[in-house]
């Protein structure tokens, strides 16, 4: 066997279906009325990969629009993609013009300072209405400021960001929607966006110009009550089974002894634990998906390894080398946010670097 | 200024007291009763760089015995040191068997199957006793079998791990040390490790020949009332703000707007979230130390960034690109630990692979 083969083997292994992710931003694209739909890959694509996830993206789809949250993200996507439209939200400080301008980036801006900064530049950039989350953009004073004053600009999208486009009838949705559109009939020739994935979700009103989902691409659910159709699962997590031990009544697995068998047992340990992301040391009532079947994970999670209960009768035919499915189809993201009490947005970017990582495309 | 020092400005960052490592080193091998001291570097040196981490040991200690999770971060420690002696905790399977011979990698055998696997080598290995923590090593039953029969094993270690090791009074430590001292005498020769970093501080008769420290190395502290004396920091994460905003009492900050002002606020958005690891979403009580205070982080963490409130007078001085300390010698790992409910070990290999990384090595 090729070293290669031997050590992908020795790892737990990721699958991204970069196919499924093609799927998922068409039929993001499909439902936003003709809006253009961009691509959100900032952290590493949702810690999926970068490279892999904003090719396949760009030569596989119509898509040409990409937003990162930094400007090393930027330039590390000016790279994969020499010729798409780079946005970066976290806006521009001085020291940082030089490589915008460079690299072909275009700088989100977020304030009146940042606007100073780019005025006069030939280069196209974005401006970020703040329309109530209050994180960036510009706040109520400074978009009156800028909406009054002439500015020597090449704008190429003005955007805001929804508080709650996850909950259909929140009233911030409609306040929000009210407060962008007057921005918009100041602006008229600008094109314009508002909705990241659960805002698609809100109606052709919400899509005007542009669209960014991020979440939907990689397959999660940003909290609508049920995972809309035509959105598919993207990762999948593998881990091995290192060895498989019998217990007896009494005894017990783990630091700190937290499971203790209550017969006969018999306890496989899989080669992924908490520094593999996903699971944490104190997780209960997470499961394993083996043979067929749901596996309690037993004991405290440790760095490298989880304990899994495999003394019921289907899993008889379970052996050392087997592999078990942590994350994918029968383990939701879903499942494991309810065990963990994280998100699937932290879920995803919290998986290791561990993992044999493996790229399908198969659309 | 050149691109990397303006790219450098533009992420987080992660420094790296290569020197605290060092001394953290030194204080748990003095007090080892002239055992040898290992050090474990699995899980990427525990999220903080193997490479950088491993050569600083290796090169500024005497250390020489470094322990890994897996065959891959095995290969990984022997490319960057080509001489040390490298174990490796999952154990070893048939096909893996060619790679540790050609890469001199010491496996640690963990059953009767591995065992049969390793015989006739003239490479050394370890094995692994299991003494009570029911996860990877041999069972009672193999260890009887294995110390009742004959081998042809160049036997290098034999160890075990304890359960409870940073509560000195339970009683499992007492019962595990004398179920290995037993395994012990039964192989005289052979050098025998017992303790991690907490089962150091358990006293003389847990050192035998060989400590495996890993989480004090990086001045975690594995759950010991206090962290001991000569244990040192190791990481401070910093962030930059990137904007400042005001708000009127009624104002929300962030998703689902879980945080409102009840009066006249000054809000300070730091480029670090979720996904850089450390906060989580639902983090409540959280800081930040910025200009000599602590700041409390508000409203839902999001995916690249935090909101924290800047309103008291001490932070008057507080400007756009200042720096905050999210994980350092004020935000402690324990601090960090009790606001988020994850262990020191998972905040550690949870440090997410945005910010830019300086290793600092002063001794």
């Amino acid at each position: 066997m090729k070293i290669s083969d031997v050590l992908q083997k020795s790892s737990a292994q990721l699958d991204v279906e970069l196919g499924s992710i093609i799927n998922n931003y068409i039929t993001l694209s499909d439902i936003s009325s003709g809006a253009d739909c961009a691509a959100v890959v900032k952290a590493n694509a949702y810690g999926l990969g970068l490279e892999k996830v904003a090719r396949a993206i760009y030569y596989n789809s119509k898509c040409n629009t990409f937003f990162v949250a930094n400007l090393v993200e930027a330039i590390n996507l000016r790279t994969i993609l020499p010729d798409a439209i780079v946005y970066v939200f976290d806006g521009i400080f001085p020291e940082q013009v030089d490589t915008y301008l460079t690299h072909n980036i275009r700088p989100i801006l977020n304030d009146l300072n940042q606007i100073k900064l780019w005025n006069g530049r030939r280069q196209s950039c974005a401006i970020h209405f703040d329309t109530g989350i209050n994180r960036l953009g510009l706040s109520k004073v400074d978009t009156e400021n800028f909406l009054n004053n002439t500015n020597d600009l090449k704008i190429s999208l003005i955007l805001s960001h929804l508080v709650n486009s996850e909950k259909v009838d929140n009233k911030s949705n409609n306040d929000q929607l009210n407060k962008f559109t007057k921005i918009t009939h100041e602006l008229k020739n600008v094109p314009a966006s508002l909705s990241n994935s659960a805002g698609i979700y809100l109606g052709k009103d919400y899509h005007f110009d542009l669209v960014r989902p991020g979440i939907m691409l990689y397959g999660g659910n940003p909290g609508l009550p049920t995972r809309p159709n035509g959105i598919h699962d993207v990762v999948t997590l593998n881990a091995r089974i290192l060895q498989i031990r019998n217990l007896s009544p009494g005894m017990s697995v783990g630091y700190k002894a937290m499971w203790t068998a209550n017969r006969n047992s018999r306890v496989a340990l899989l080669n992924v634990g908490y520094a593999d992301g996903i699971l944490k040391t104190n997780d209960r009532n997470s499961h394993v998906f083996i043979a067929g079947a749901f596996a309690p994970v037993i004991g405290k999670v440790s760095m490298d390894m989880i304990a899994v209960d495999i003394t019921e009768k289907e899993f008889d035919c379970v052996t050392v080398t087997d592999i078990a499915e942590i994350l994918g189809t029968h383990i939701t993201l879903e499942m494991v946010a309810k065990v963990s009490t994280l998100e699937p947005y932290e879920i995803l970017t919290g998986i290791g670097h561990r993992y044999n990582r493996n790229y399908n495309l198969r659309t």
